[in-house]
């Protein structure tokens, strides 16, 4: 059995705290906060992130990280995309073994680029860092927590680490796949989160499932088009974590990019919208890093370019849709060509 | 301006007059109850399809087939596609000059396995029909009606016959695209159906939105792979009439096949859905044409062969969909390599 470290308590690190526990494994689960972290061991709970869940007692809350890392083999990184620098410091600091890491954020950083499997290669010496996992796929935390069927998909640079974290991972609620497109998977579960903001919107908006559906028809394709630019393998783009997880963020009221999206598209602007959420709504940030990256590319993303006005440029959300709906090109292959360049 | 005749007056074919008389065309909506008509033509409604909808005062509602295609040079067909060949023949037997047929029905025929403008040709003879175009799109008729932002594509053998179905229906909330390949615009629609059960299954049986992601990733999957082995072009179910459909399918209580699906999820059992349903549910017919098809082609389609024995074999939903989710393949580039074969 592994002995795993879950750093980050949200909701989506502990609902995978619940899932390595069931199968049997050493969990740790650390957060920052103290009375947190009391009631993961005291009550078994962690109510302001997955209320109403009893989590299983063997699962462990630590809140110093010099103690949650002591004699483990893996780690799990469940933080804001925007936190990972830090929180790689903390643990490289303190650790003194190779570890395995297993991240499951979403998200690209902007100016760098970079995605969060390089983000930890970048903060991480060669000597701390036996393999970096990602985990990703259609699952929100509170349907994992009550061990409804969920399915996702580990990839790696090296299948073995991949398979490695299948096995640790995967149970009878709990599928787990490998995909060897490490690039597309990462990039997929990133661009999603801007994909759901506009979806948010529209439905803000009040125009209904038809322009939705449009909507998340057009976003898969122009993230496979910034994907491909990237070097990931189209393929990936229609399975669990492009079109599966961009499915479940974009028509579950549970996703906070979506439910920011519908605060913009009622007629918040972004200060508001982030001041009324009080969470990290990472499609925001990601919005921004694919903007610049697609003019770096020279990869045509309307919805995305769209969003980044009404974010960063203050355009207005109604104007914005309705622009993009009334687009000029009439012929659906002309865009959907785009998606598989010459492969179509 | 285009006189056309809309043949059926459900929530599609209604809706569709709509925006062909927003657009000034002459549209007379034909349909076999005469209080209905007289409900079109008296009060400019159609409450039991299109309840709390004003219809356009220039929609002329015709009981009598002979009459509503006097002088017309296209047809709207919008009829379940059981009734297509009934209809078609009574068409026949009135017309005298070829005419332009639209048809926005979605289903394989059952034996033959014919798609719904090779039924079309079947029945017509060549000097009574001018083209045949298709159209299909993720298209809630509610929202149609309400002038809500919406996509849809048109495609035909002949380019020229999209285009002018294009400029008929085209306006400012409902825009569309013509795609050349009739085919995959085709067997997208029908095939949507199927997955639209089983996503209703899966939400009867409580399991939430991670599975039903799961679905409809796999779902569109296995409809790509039928439809290829068919002669379709595998981009067609990246597009509108694709993935945009089947998720407006999939994630809305409006779609009856979805409904149809909760209540099987719910653990009733196809006849006793149906006499629930009190309306067609196309989907059923389908998934026993494509059991069909698959066999016959040899194309690996689980989940359609899983509902099949929901629907035929009086399997049990739960264990259907369990077993869909236990399957023993951990790869997620096998499922998906096939997709697109040797493309990949």
């Amino acid at each position: 059995m592994g002995k795993i470290t879950v750093v980050g308590a949200g909701s989506w690190g502990t609902a995978l705290s619940m899932v390595l526990a069931d199968n049997d494994h050493e969990v740790r689960l650390w957060g920052h906060k103290k009375d947190q972290i009391d009631e993961v061991n005291q009550e078994h709970t962690n109510e302001k992130y997955l209320p109403g869940i009893k989590l299983p007692k063997s699962i462990k809350g630590y809140y110093l990280l010099e103690e949650a890392l002591v004699g483990i083999d893996t780690i799990v990184l469940a933080v804001p995309t925007k936190a990972i620098r830090e929180v790689l410091k903390n643990i490289c600091s303190v650790i003194k073994t190779p570890l395995t890491v297993v991240h499951v954020s979403k998200g690209i950083e902007p100016d760098t680029f970079m995605r969060v499997s390089e983000i930890i290669e970048d903060e991480m010496p060669g000597h701390l860092l036996k393999d970096v996992v990602v985990l990703s796929g259609p699952s929100h935390a509170e349907e994992v927590s009550l061990r409804h069927p969920t399915t996702v998909t580990v990839s790696s640079k090296d299948l073995k680490a991949a398979e490695f974290v299948q096995d640790l991972f995967i149970n009878q609620h709990f599928r787990v796949y490998t995909n060897p497109d490490i690039i597309g998977v990462e990039i997929g579960g990133a661009l999603k989160n801007i994909i759901a903001l506009a979806a948010g919107i529209t439905d803000g908006l009040g125009y209904g499932d038809n322009a939705k559906a449009a909507l998340i028809t057009r976003g898969l394709a122009e993230i496979a088009r910034l994907g491909m630019a990237m070097g990931a393998n189209p393929l990936t783009f229609s399975g669990l974590t492009g079109i599966g997880d961009l499915i479940v963020t974009c028509t579950s009221v549970h996703s906070r990019n979506w439910r920011a999206g519908n605060m913009l598209g009622k007629g918040q602007n972004l200060d508001q919208v982030l001041e009324n959420m009080g969470m990290v709504v990472e499609g925001v940030r990601t919005t921004k890093a694919a903007y610049q990256l697609a003019n770096k590319l020279n990869v045509k993303m309307p919805i995305t370019f769209a969003l980044y006005d009404v974010l960063f440029n203050n355009k207005n959300a109604k104007d914005a849709v309705d622009s993009l709906m009334a687009r000029g090109k009439t012929h659906e292959m002309e865009d959907l060509s785009n998606v598989l360049g010459e492969r179509a």
